[in-house]
């Protein structure tokens, strides 16, 4: 097994300009599992739901080789739900239930078949759920890479400097590393980022693509201008799970190879904003994803010549 | 003469986090001429300036092959005046003081010599002014580019319209490009514009690069992350002379070379920030800026390989 994910199998109510959605399958967990079963016919998952999981969900995973020993099922107690509405530019939503359910009490066990795994994915969670994971671990991971959000840093900073102490790769959006780092420039905030632990940072910037900060090298990732994102939940750890999948898979964390991990990630998450939830991610196969890939090539291709 | 620029040249009051100067030459024209400098030994400017202005900043300008028979003097009177002050994150800032002087009466003269020119850059003035010379000019240019700005759009959008009829290349910011189409996405915006006139559009993104839309071509430009923008003032108008000197230095307007001026314009634009005005466009050569291009070419440079 060379992939492991932490995060959540949860519940999604949707509202965007475009439409509205009642409870569909989503999570970090979900999105990031779903993203790299492209490149993994097998992976674990650490997380937990109630008893009123779809079961046919769980199949489904399961058929895409996500293992789901690591998969908590909560007698009598109720799934993760989150409702949230977007704004017309789809850049801000505002939160409009969170009911934390089997997620308020969640202690993660690792499986016996998961432990020695070399790549960890840490899904956002509590950063105390995330290091909880490493600790639990046998053999400490080649990589670990995390996702976190700026709620974590207003009310659990402490924690989330702790473990962030142990990871390799953070993976957060431009204004998130703003609030971390207290500082406006993005080059002087990874600077920031790297001295709290992680070597490599990646900050996404939704459609102005993400730039990848890999000790004193950088890259400049492009995003796909799209004509209209018709969801964007998910977006971030679909970029997240590719990113790993095809880094656990090819089994290379150079700064090359995580160029292109980072343009896969990229293509995902480009499909996935095109319908709600998971319903983009799971019709397309990998010719679909190689065409898309193409387009980013194509995008970011130039021939420059020596003045 | 290969290339004609029309644009203010100016004085320029400008106070940001890291400082303020007293008035210093600025204006569209002069930070146009002075960035296609680097690839033309010879061009013409259409503006105007007051009897105040420095006659050593004029021989400046003609010692880099500046021709100021079409920039007129108009004696007794004062030249244009700009006062400024940036906000903290430098995305953004407020005029102080705004003297149109000279540029108040401007009706542009086209010398002789500059008749046959088969290049028009139209730096952001009225655009009554850029397509007064356009008609004035006996010969239509191969490419005829333009910035303009939310301020025309705001109060003379049936003019700007008017001019936009007649132009190939127009350059503006994502927020000019989303008031001029009333559209959120860019891809829809570009199209939008392209419907009013021009073929390739040109939006600029600040931090988070360019993007270029050659018929239904498109390229996604980088943008160096810096640690520090000192002074973004002429930022967009030596982009846009980088980029048309490069345009016709080279006498390619193909979409492979447009995106090769995009990177010259984006790296000439990287320098002119990092002091106040003109002063580090000055300091460079042509070996700095090869350097510079190359880092472009570093940051956004990846290999894929077929999933």
């Amino acid at each position: 097994m060379k992939l492991l994910t932490v995060g959540s199998v949860a519940f999604d109510a949707i509202e965007t300009p475009f439409g509205k959605t009642d409870k569909i399958v989503g999570g970090a967990g979900t999105f990031i599992s779903l993203a790299a079963s492209f490149f993994l016919p097998e992976q674990g998952i650490i997380s937990v739901v109630g008893e009123d999981f779809p079961k046919e969900d769980l199949a489904e995973m399961e058929a895409k080789g996500i293992d789901l020993a690591g998969l908590q099922i909560k007698l009598g107690e109720k799934t993760f739900f989150w409702s949230g509405k977007y704004h017309n530019d789809m850049n801000s939503r505002d939160t409009l239930i969170t009911e934390l359910n089997v997620l308020g009490t969640f202690d993660p066990t690792v499986p016996e078949a998961y432990q020695g795994a070399p790549y960890l994915m840490l899904g956002n969670l509590s950063p105390e759920v995330q290091r909880t994971v490493i600790e639990r671990l046998t053999v400490r991971p080649k990589l670990i890479a995390m996702d976190t959000m700026n709620f974590w840093m207003d009310i659990a900073l402490d924690e989330l400097k702790k473990t962030m102490k142990l990871i390799d790769v953070l993976i957060i959006n431009d204004e998130e590393a703003r609030q971390l780092s207290n500082t406006y420039s993005l080059v002087k905030a990874a600077a920031l980022i790297q001295d709290m632990g992680p070597k490599i940072v990646i900050i996404k910037k939704g459609e102005h693509g993400a730039l990848l900060f890999h000790g004193s090298q950088m890259f400049f990732a492009p995003a796909l201008p799209l004509e209209d994102v018709f969801d964007p939940t998910g977006a971030g750890d679909t970029f997240a799970g590719g990113f790993m999948g095809y880094i656990a898979s090819s089994d290379d964390y150079s700064f090359e190879n995580m160029k292109r991990a980072i343009i896969v990630g990229s293509a995902l998450a480009s499909f996935c904003v095109e319908k709600f939830g998971t319903a983009r991610l799971k019709e397309i196969n990998k010719e679909d994803l190689n065409q898309r890939i193409n387009q980013f090539v194509q995008l970011a291709h130039f021939q420059m010549m020596e003045l």
